[in-house]
């Protein structure tokens, strides 16, 4: 009996995001393979990839990774999770240029797993047909998914909106959307991330309108920071430099990579001479220069960030300087982008951002158009993808208000198994459980959420670290407790806390009896004094006893 | 030689916010005593407070505190503040109803200290003439401050924009601003929150009709979070609740207090009966409930937050609920807020929030309404107020764009002095170092920046902590170094990098000719160590090392 199952992987609540597999029978076709970035409680987490126990284990099933688009949260995991799937990868151009950087030092994966297609031109993977299709995004080269299954056609939208006047490439595809639609689609799994906002996304060209009025009215020297992945944006800001008699600098290792990249395959297209070398952007004159340079989010070690407190090695920013802020904050960056524009402001520049000229537009649908594309894609099936819960509901009620009923529309959560069986009826059996798999630095999958509680108890108050010196016979005290705090206070105060803390070790000590168990002794130390220092100044920082046996 | 000194006090960024001084020869009037709330890298830091030593040092100047309104970032630092400065302060009458309740605690503050004002009576505090005058804000009774000294007259905004249909209270005074405007304003120093929005801010009564029509078509009970100091919005949900013939229950202490208050100074008016008391409230049925509530900010212990994950004693979430979160995120809430939502859509509630519905409209004036008070102030001189550096910078933009000179316009920082002499010229001549106050539990003044540094980076990769006992004299290594580690790794690999740590304690002992500065000794180990685990898995856990001398 032929079945279907769609479970979305990994993904901090966007659901599907950076990770979902279809299964047909016994043979599993994987979309997107991407990292998240961790929320203000995961301390010291760079990024965190998609649990992929599940499919390591059915890893001789897998047919083949699908990459919709070349943004981190959709190719970023490759290089932890390819070498372990060995599965070969499938994407337009660019998605498989950008996978080929990221996986440069990845030795363990083969070349020839990373497999180019065109948009248009089928190919099967095991029982799935496979076709691509040109979507608008924030990168060029995007694309959606056609699905032939042997139950039937799964429509996989990617990250997209429609943009009729589209800065590279081509528009939506929606010829091949209604043409599927009429066909008949079995499911539709569509982009939620602004499911909540109504009306239309704006064209990407209205931002270049605005960026080349700008730039043509900047008194000197402009500086544009955006994503390194939005290539339209650079390519527009090239226009714009063109068009006013300028010379680009690119400054940023990202935007210096990404922009070689997307030269050499194309995707950038300016006149011989337009962008500076290093050398060439320290000499030129500033009213005929722009830079193009990273940091938009406020990252502490992006070029601009180190701009705006005067520690970039070769740009110092001037009075006179016109610095475009070309990105909208990401939830969570509000205050460090501000911090940024306003050290900016404070070494004289005019900084112009999205609350005060159109420099940005968002890369996602909008609820008109995903209405669109719920009509033309006409699904049997409903699932939101790609966006925290909120989102989901909202674009299941779109859903609702185009004809759907409300029980072919599935809401899911990662981990979750759909089912579609052999007499098209679909249900939710199963949940997988799924942990967040942390990366820091060089360590892969050894951070825990014990680990991260411990970081965030430490981060509130500090460690009261005790040390103390046990006879290996008696297990009596020798010489006296020593304590070292960090984090905790900092005056006289603290002096006469750690004299009665080590009173308190001392008295814990005596009233034991057996002091064969170290672990309980430390255990009943540290919970002692952690009680007295709550008690005393209302405060908990981490206590730890350790003990030497001499 | 008459002169004057303005003084912008603490505010992490926001420019005179909390507290500022006004200084006629040695005459010190104050403006406002607020608290901050801290960053997202102050870890532990309840609030922040302004460093009021320059004022502490010239007490017996100070004649009195001006509180606008009763904000927490106007109020909330009274409490630390008064006790130590002694001086009476001045407000309407909400003001010092707010700034009572927050001072009840503190004994050292006498009740007579207190001094409830009128809009437009005026009074005198040594050599200056003091006038309140009323200006609309998101907290009703809120004024600016017409202060009458011998250089001439300044005007101080307080926060406000210009509501022709406010809720609460009378509109903004234009005619008494008209009016010193015509007899010659030296100083205006005016908020600038929102200086870089264009337009106009919407009216309170805006949000009063969504709110009522969002009411109507609940279908079920009604929860809505906002600030609990926003007593016209309760005052509007209350009279929702009346016109569609529900009962309104009020949950969370703050918002239960200030109700409270309110409704005995009679800012909230409702017919007898509209409130339920707790008890009233559990059989009350749904359909004919409002609930208002804190949380709107997505604060961890808020009442909202605690139903969001089913953890309020007394409300619990149903599917059906209508949840209307009556605010804008507060830069960096964000991520809590959104977190919420989901929490809430999960529970099976219908949540509405200020991308979807115009449940809230801000506090402050936008840049129309800030061009007006320029114009209608004519002011000599022109101090930006409330706001980071580039609303500040906008606002002086703004001035000039109504005909202001550059010149007389100052973009200070908290510190700054800004002095004018007897001829009326006016120049920054000063800047007092300030340094931030940070408010730890039941702790005043004992968390340092070096504190928060260790506890940003505890937070990044824990604490790896060797204890050791050494002869006292001899300093030799009696038994082995124990270590112990939290919220750095938790796999087999860190048991084999705490064996080869111990080995390198041995070495550096071994390698020290002279061990008697046991404070040297345990920083060179725990150097080393730093280093080997840095060298081994690229990670920095703050290291310490204390030792036991047997």
């Amino acid at each position: 009996m032929e079945n279907l199952k769609i479970i979305p992987f990994g993904g901090l609540g966007k659901i599907g995001k950076n990770m979902l597999a279809i299964e047909s029978n016994n043979s599993i076709l994987i979309i997107d393979c991407g990292v998240m970035f961790p929320d203000e409680t995961m301390h010291g987490v760079d990024v965190v990839i998609p649990d992929y126990e599940y499919l390591q284990k059915r890893k001789d099933s897998i047919e083949g990774i699908i990459i919709t688009h070349g943004h981190e949260d959709h190719i970023g995991a490759l290089p932890y999770i390819l070498p372990e799937l060995q599965a070969p990868i499938y994407g337009t151009a660019l998605s498989m240029g950008l996978a080929s950087v990221k996986l440069k030092n990845t030795k363990s994966v083969k070349k020839d797993l990373i497999n180019t297609v065109e948009p248009g031109d089928p190919f099967d993977l095991g029982p799935f047909n496979i076709t691509l299709f040109n979507v608008n995004h924030s990168i060029p080269d995007a694309a959606g998914v056609i699905i032939k299954t042997p139950l039937g056609t799964i429509v996989h939208t990617g990250d997209f909106k429609l943009d009729h006047t589209p800065v590279h490439g081509k528009p939506t595809d929606f010829h091949r959307i209604s043409e599927v639609g009429n066909s008949g689609v079995l499911l539709l799994l569509s982009d939620s991330t602004y499911a909540d906002t109504p009306g239309y996304t704006p064209s990407e060209e209205i931002v270049g309108r605005s960026l080349d009025r700008l730039i043509g009215e900047a008194p000197s020297r402009v500086i544009v920071a955006s994503f390194a992945s939005l290539i339209s944006r650079i390519q527009q800001i090239g226009n714009a430099a063109v068009n006013h008699d300028r010379k680009m600098g690119i400054v940023g290792r990202s935007m210096v990579d990404n922009v070689k990249l997307a030269t050499e395959m194309g995707f950038i297209n300016l006149p011989p001479g337009t962008v500076l070398s290093d050398n060439q952007l320290k000499s030129h004159p500033p009213e005929s220069t722009i830079i193009m340079t990273t940091g938009a989010q406020g990252e502490p070690t992006s070029a601009l960030a180190r701009m705006s407190i005067n520690q970039h090695p070769n740009v110092t920013i001037q009075p006179g300087d016109t610095i475009i802020l070309s990105a909208n904050p990401i939830p969570g960056n509000e205050t460090a982008v501000a911090r940024t524009i306003d050290n900016l402001f404070k070494l004289g520049a005019n900084v112009l951002y999205s609350r005060i000229e159109q420099v940005h537009v968002r890369g996602h649908a909008s609820q008109e158009e995903l209405k669109l594309f719920l009509r033309l894609a006409k699904p049997k099936f409903f699932i939101p993808i790609h966006g925290d819960h909120r989102h989901l509901v909202h674009h299941s009620r779109l859903a609702q208000s185009v004809g759907m009923s409300e029980k072919d529309t599935f809401v899911m959560e990662n981990g979750d198994v759909l089912n579609i069986n052999a007499k098209l009826k679909a249900e939710l059996i199963d949940k997988i459980p799924l942990r967040d798999n942390y990366i820091d630095g060089k360590q892969s999958g050894k951070i825990s959420n014990k680990i991260l509680k411990d970081r965030a108890n430490l981060s509130k108050q500090g460690v009261f670290s005790i040390s103390i010196a046990l006879d290996i016979e008696t297990g009596d005290l020798i010489g006296n407790p020593e304590i070292t705090t960090k984090g905790f206070i900092d005056t006289a105060e603290s002096v006469s806390l750690v004299e009665t803390a080590c009173e308190i070790v001392e008295d814990v000590l005596d009233s034991m009896g057996d002091k064969s168990d170290l672990k309980q002794l430390e255990r009943k130390i540290s919970e002692h004094v952690s009680n007295f220092l709550y008690k005393q100044i209302r405060m908990r920082p981490v206590v730890i006893t350790t003990s030497v046996e001499v």
